[in-house]
């Protein structure tokens, strides 16, 4: 079974487990005020793009109960400003901007005053997160047509490979399917089991022999810190490395299958992604091994038309240079340092969604 | 100017700047026992596989003298069993295997006792550690056929993409070139400026506007602590990246060269480097950005038929999940962790060394 990212408190207050402090310290945080769920969104304390337009319906609707005896425009000018400091919190996650736009329509959609848009704006975002929930699972489950056809074109390659002659017969023992998988895309970036995790979350639960490959993911280390956290509790077989070590895996024929997660998809297939999936999806090109980017409905942006439109949120040097606090580099070396890239679209062997393998255009 | 690794201390010590603790402290060690040398080169105390053969015949000579009042026989197989000692500490640099080789057949050369054998291993460790001081001076210099080809290149791509009408005069301004580098090959990595980092050097001192991108090289990061600390006292502008970030840095037209070192060079050209350098070569193939390999004759392993045959150091799981002491993936996850990998000589444009810029097979 599965970890939690998140859950409604006592009274309807928005709780997370602060994951900047994993794998050290699980701590729960009750947040119910705008200012401190926007600070969690931004610090990364909760992260992952299904997760924070999750968190951010939940907070929004968490923090608006105090102001619930306002009449209802002063109540619905509240939920417009509140909404947009939150959609502010991370630019790149159009989960994020899509949620807030689904709790701004359904408190307008609302009768009456501040009290009963207020109950409303709780019913919608329970509902999104329940919605996200199953939409985890669907992708999960959508995502073992591939998983099969993987098992068995590795099934095959491994006969080939290492002569081995009782894989030739025609019912081979099922083989490890080896996935590599970058940042975190599990159940603590949704409200669910995950995006790319939950396909091996399902592969799992239906007894397919895993072996998962955790990059590290600088410069956050989402995969080491939270990947490996979640699949040690789950006792999901899998091994941590650098980032840069992946391509050797691919060389050395330990990859069977590449599966990522998204923060938003341009209507041409486009796909921004942790920053290392490009590397990746080029690596995984050349070695001939397919890439699945595994992501729920609200990561396409149709108003995108391709990855060049998808703005990058650049973040701050320290992440980089002082991991930890410690100086790692010189005072004063200007970094690069890009939460997100862009994997185009060519470079993808298809999307996993909740309503099974797509392609592009996504309208 | 560039910075030193190592040089002779005070009655002939081996003095190395202990580069584990760069770029927070700068602490000279003063070695001259065999141990003590292994284990500098064992935890990187000295890296870079032409300073880690320096350092190694440097670190004989020292410790051997207070052995010299040995008979002749017994000077020389305590000369063998040191020398074996001093190049089992790390596997995959040639350069280690060759001083080493070099310095025992000086032994063998050298007439009389314990004491004429030990003043040949002297004049041949400095022999050593002068002829890599001139290596790299030499490979900077075949480099800039490279860089001036590049800056060439660059200068029309920049008139044609940003339709700049000055630069399509017959005398364009100078352009940044924008270098792309992984790990260290510099001053640190050497006896004398470097390799990779040698034609950065001596491209500044004729006046090349750069721009070094510096891949920080997870996990030892190597390009945070070391090569940018370097670049900094240079004086050199430059800019510190996630390993992860550098296929970013290619899309967006932002990179001209990618320049890297080697610690062993198979005769077909397949070239063992930093891990990390084969999906940077990877990339640069992807986006048609030239890659070259600088390294001295002394990296060539012509006994070597290609890279399978290089053996790949596998290091402490610790580097990556412990990195500066702070638990960052849960206990017990197990890590993928080799030194180095291997790029085939097809992704590589060219091998530039002291004797020019050159191609396989390297007989």
């Amino acid at each position: 079974m599965h970890v939690r990212a998140l859950e409604w408190g006592p009274s309807g207050v928005l709780r997370i487990l602060d994951q900047t402090l994993l794998p050290r310290e699980e701590r729960w945080l009750d947040l119910d005020r705008v200012e401190s769920v926007a600070e969690a969104i931004r610090m990364l304390r909760v992260r992952g793009a299904p997760a924070i337009g999750v968190a951010a319906a939940m907070g929004l609707a968490a923090s608006l109960r105090r102001s619930m005896e306002l009449p209802r425009e002063r109540f619905l000018q509240l939920v417009d400003a509140s909404a947009a400091e939150l959609a502010a919190a991370r630019p790149t996650a159009v989960n994020l901007a899509w949620a807030m736009e689904r709790m701004r329509r359904a408190a307008r959609a609302a009768k009456g005053g501040g009290a009963s848009v207020c109950a409303a704006l709780h019913e919608e975002a329970e509902a999104i997160r329940a919605e996200d929930e199953g939409m985890c699972r669907a992708m999960g489950e959508a995502g073992q047509a591939v998983v099969d056809a993987q098992a068995h074109r590795r099934t095959g390659a491994q006969a080939q490979s290492r002569a081995d002659a009782r894989a030739r017969t025609s019912h081979p023992a099922p083989r490890t399917l080896r996935i590599l998988t970058h940042c975190n895309t599990g159940a603590l970036a949704t409200a669910g089991m995950g995006t790319a995790l939950a396909v091996v979350y399902v592969a799992h639960e239906r007894g397919v022999p895993l072996q998962v490959w955790v990059d590290e993911t600088r410069p956050l280390l989402q995969g080491s810190r939270l990947t490996a956290w979640e699949l040690a509790k789950a006792g999901i077989p899998h091994t941590v490395l650098p980032d840069s070590a992946a391509a050797s895996l691919m060389a050395a024929l330990e990859v069977d299958l590449v599966l990522v997660g998204a923060d938003r998809i341009a209507r041409n297939g486009d796909t921004a992604n942790k920053v290392g999936t490009y590397p990746l999806a080029i690596a995984a090109r050349h070695h001939g091994i397919p890439l699945y980017v595994v992501a729920p409905s609200s990561t396409f942006d149709p108003a995108c038309p391709d990855g060049a439109a998808i703005p990058i949120e650049q973040r701050a040097g320290a992440e980089v240079t002082r991991p930890f606090g410690v100086p790692i580099a010189p005072e004063g070396s200007p970094v690069f340092n890009p939460a997100f890239d862009v994997t185009p679209a060519l470079l993808v062997s298809g999307w996993i969604t909740e309503r099974g393998v797509l392609g592009p255009p996504f309208d």
